[in-house]
This record gives structure tokens, sequence and C-alpha cells, in this order.
């Protein structure tokens, strides 16, 4: 079976250490697995519900079109200030706003990417909480939280060299894979 | 003693419940408070590095530039999808990246509004944790949850006429004022 | 398909408002749904590693294994200053200690009742979080607050009379009869 | 000024590390600063309103009167299963149902430590909302989170031994001296 996944980064950044685990989910998934990027989300305007009126920019419907065609979802994301980056943030409740829900149902994976030793441990739930409430079908354990990033990806490059992390992303990536089968079943 | 309160709404539409309860908090307030609104978030980019490394916008300098000349901050703020509305997290994940961080040590009071009867009892939890992260001094109880919002608010002109409200407000700024001086002293 | 559930009350007085929303389930829930009470948790020593190297409580072994006998779990529980009551989590705790985790895999709904308007919003994502961590299949939307509950409960008899919420309950167990059937076959 | 400090470790095993932190304060801690172990609540039965209408257990009342009798609180606390343990919450379910709150306008540090990286980043915040119910007055920052106690402690004397970590809670009981100090003038 094919399962067509859409990714998200957190971070906009082009050396993101985000966008570079992103990238690695390819090399590290089970047969099946055919990952896409989601359009980007940076040129949303922020949030009002007057400039909704007007009608749903471009930016977010072909966001919104791109998850509702994928079989599912992972979204990397770092933490910033305890919580939910603003910018994926604000995507989320663009999306929200519109008919025919993207996320209803969906399989949605989540891993997270820090600086910090936490790797993230705060971000997650909150997330899940926003996720719950589109109705998405958020995926449980293992959970995936990569903590001191300097370390764990090569310099200039931005590969991911560490191997308890390759591991532990795979790990979640078999799992996942199954739980979004099932929902494809 | 003067307090200078800058206020912020986590809404932008003209018609929000949100900035009329910021509105309606003049009136609410004991001697010796000044409200100012704080410039709007609205236009701000979403957050990225890389456009930090080419100088902040002036939408970010000028929103931090009030907070820094506050003595004190109320948040008023929906709960988008469970959680802090995109926008503003947005701001305060730009106004973080700051030096001279102006949030540090500043007072903050936090309300809901939301259309739903919880009043945005998730929101105001995820919000004092951005703000702990930013060093912010944030207001304890009373806490003050508004929900169902159009019971609450005259159509039209969307004046506060709830009474219950209007004394849990008032009774909340009484005890920032409190807390609030005590920064100042 | 005959589904066993294993319910939970968060409350343990013997007129509790979420006692009285678990035993309204039976005549709530889909055909196939057989529900029992788990052995209570109200003997159950505080949590200490120390009492555990002396072997596990009997209350502890039994509460698991009607656990672990069951397809599925509803949990109905209040709100105890703004998180989970600290019996119910001890009843976690102790459970998370054991081999063969009795939570895994298992799909979990969860109910939530409260005097106050609120209706559990806030206890809910934290009892996930824990779940979570015990690799309970956390079952998502539609999602039960319930709260004024001297306004939804016959007194005396505490049944459960309020048809909003009657619907709401029966509307959240037939998506979850779906979600546990899966994990079933 | 000598500021009395009860302290309160919520894991209840001898060899705890959250309990050799504890322990480490007094010497960590500016002159003026007393300490004092709260008494156990390790023989709290669980929460039950119909034990409660039959009287406050002795354990209850004792804790909750060493509570008032401080000027200021410590708690030092494990993560259990992603939140706060079961027997500290339980605790604190208890004491909230007494008049004359105990945790009233008291200012309180929060310290956690956990085998695994992340150091508590989630028991923190919930911690946090359980007492902004309780009226208390949370200190914010800086936040002391110690993950891989295995290698921060001396194995048998459990000795402090890691010096970024003694130099983090030295640097919060510094500031929580001033922030405790601004209670009691």
């Amino acid at each position: 079976m094919t399962i067509n996944v859409i990714t998200i980064s957190g971070s906009l950044r082009k050396a993101s250490f985000n966008t570079a685990l992103m990238r690695a989910l390819p090399a590290l998934a089970p047969a099946g697995f055919r990952f896409f990027e989601a359009p980007s989300y940076g040129g949303m305007p922020v949030y009002n519900a007057d400039v909704q009126a007007e009608g749903f920019p471009a930016d977010v419907t072909d966001f919104a079109d791109a998850i509702r065609k994928a079989d599912a979802v992972v979204i990397v994301a770092p933490e910033y200030n305890w919580t939910i980056p603003g910018g994926l943030k604000n995507a989320l409740d663009w999306v929200s706003r519109l008919d025919n829900q993207p996320f209803k149902d969906k399989p949605v994976a989540i891993q997270s990417v820090t600086g910090g030793a936490v790797g993230g441990a705060r971000i997650q739930y909150h997330l899940r909480m926003a996720l719950t409430f589109l109705c998405a079908s958020v995926f449980g354990t293992p959970e995936v939280f990569v903590g001191l990033a300097h370390t764990k990806f090569a310099p200039g490059t931005l590969e991911l060299k560490d191997e308890p992390t390759r591991k532990a992303v795979a790990d979640q990536l078999a799992a996942f894979a199954v739980f979004a089968a099932r929902h494809k079943a």
C-alpha cells in the first residue's frame, strides 16, 4: 500500500534543524511511504476574520488542499517560547476556518527538534490539543524529541548523523505506517 | 501612583468581543491606571530567523517599544483551536528575539473571551507558559474567563453589559493594581 | 462484535456526578458495548517505589488486571484544582510501574463533569498526556465536557436528564465504538 | 529578614533524587532563608469527599498547618507519566478543601529532577496551574529543570555534585528570596 505523506516544518529559516529532520524522513521510512513537502505558510497574513470575509488567501487554500490530498501528515516543529511557533499556529488557525476540514480523520505524527536539552516536550502537547480540535487522528507513541540539535546534525549539510535519533525516527515512522494504513483501509 | 498599562487584544477583527472587553477596561479599573492600546501586530510577517537577520520589522520594534514603556500589560485573547491565536503568538515570538527583553519583570494580567461556554480555560495556561519563558511577572488570581460572549455584550455597540462579568473584571483589575504597584515601587 | 469496556470514575464520593455519568453510559451506548466498572482505586496507598519494592498492593494488580481484560476503557473524571484528581493519577502511577503495561494500545475515551461552567476543559488534556505516556490509544473527538452538573442530573437519583448532554455522550460512544472495534479487528 | 521556607518533595522513596535536591537547598540558599521539611503526605488516604465529611485526617491538617506557618514554599518534584505525581496532587487536593486556604498568596518556587533528559518540563506547568487555582503566588523565572539525575548526584550519599546544577539552584533561590521578601514586607 502506498501512503502519501505531507510534511510540514514548523521553522522557516533555510538552515533549520527541523526542516533538516523533515528532509531526513524519506531515508528512514518504511516502504510504501511517499513524502511531499507542504507549500509554505510563510506568506500567510496574520489570521483576521475580516480578511477571511473577503476570501481565503491562496496560500491558505493551497496549504489546505495539499493536506486534503495526502493520506497522512508529519509535523516537525521547534518550540518557541515553550509552545507552538506562532507562524505554524497561524497556518492551523486559517485552515481551521475552512469548510471540508483538511485535518478531519487525517493521521498526524509529530516530531520536534530544539537547541536545548528538552527537545520539545512542551510544544508537542499543545500541538496535540490544536490537532484534536481539528479532528485529526493524532498518532500516540513512540514520541520523538530531538534535543541538543547542533550535536545531532552535520554542520553545513545538516545531515542527520546521530544514530540513536535515526533509530527513534525510524521506529516512529514504522509504527505510524501501521497507524496510517489502518485509516486508509 | 499612576500605572501605565498597555493592552493587547488577541483578535484582529473589528467587531471582536475580545477587543470590546479590552476597551471596557478603563471604565472598570481603579484610579491610577491609564490605558494605552498596543500598536497592531497584524502586519507582522510570520517569524523567520532569516528575515530577522536582515533587521527587525518596524511593526515588531514599535510593538516592543510600547511594551517597554508601559508599567504593566493586560492581554485579552480568544482561544483558537484550544490554544493561543497564532497571530498573537507570532508577535510574542518576534519580541522574544529582541535584546532588552520587553516583557522582563513586566506585570501581565490575562483575560479571555470566547463564544463557547468554556471562556478560554485552555489558552490562558499556554499563554502563561510563553510569558514565563519571557520572564514576565504573570499575575495569578482572580482569573477572568468570559464565555458565551454573545450574551454578555450589547449587539452593535459591543458594550459589556453583563454585570457579573463587569464585577469579575473590576475585581481582577483591583488586585492587579496592587500587584503592578509592587513592581513599580 | 462485543466490546468489553471498563469504566473508571475519577471521583470516589457516593453521590458523585462523574460516577452518575459513568453509570448512564450503558443506556447511551451502541449495541455491542458491554460495560464493567473498574475495581476501586480508593484504597491504594500513595505511590512509593520503596513500597513497590516489597510487592505491588493487591488493589493495584486487581485494577490493572481489569484493564488488561477489557477491550476498551472510558474514564469519567472531575477536574480538581485545574488538573487530574490526585487519586486517579495515583492509580495511573501505580499501574505505570507494572510489566505488561495494561494501557498499551488500549482504546481510551475521556469524559468530564464539573460543577462550574468549564466542564473539565483543563483536566482532559493532562489526562491525555499521561495516557499517551502509557501508550494508550487515546480517542480524539467528539469530546464530552459536562459543566454545571447540578442542572444536568436529577436531584437524588442522579439520573442524567439533560438531553443535549445525553446526545453528546451517545455521539461520542458511537464514534468510540468504531474506533475501539478497529483495535480489536 | 528571616524567611521560613517549607520544602516539599514530590517523591517518597528514601533514595529519591528529588528529596536529595530538596536537602541540598540550605547550602545553596542566600542568608535569611531557614528551611523546614513539610510533614509527609505519604499516609493521606485518596481524597474522597465522603471521608472529608467525617473530618479531615490529621495528616492533612498537619501538612496544611506547616504551609500556613511558613513564609514561602519550595516544591521539588519528579514527573510521573508526563504530569504531577498522584501522591503530591492528592495532598494538594486535600489541602484545597480546607478553609483558610494555606497556599493563598504564599510565594512558591518549583524545581524538578528526572532520570531522563527532559528534567520535568511538563510537570512544572501543570503544577503551576494547580497552584494558581489555590491562589498561590507562583515564582516565575529562572526555572530549574534537572535531567539525567544519576549523573548529577553522588552515588550513595546523593550529594548534589554537578556545578552547573548547583549554580542554577542557587540563582533561583537568590531571585526567590527577593520575590518572597516582597510578600513578607
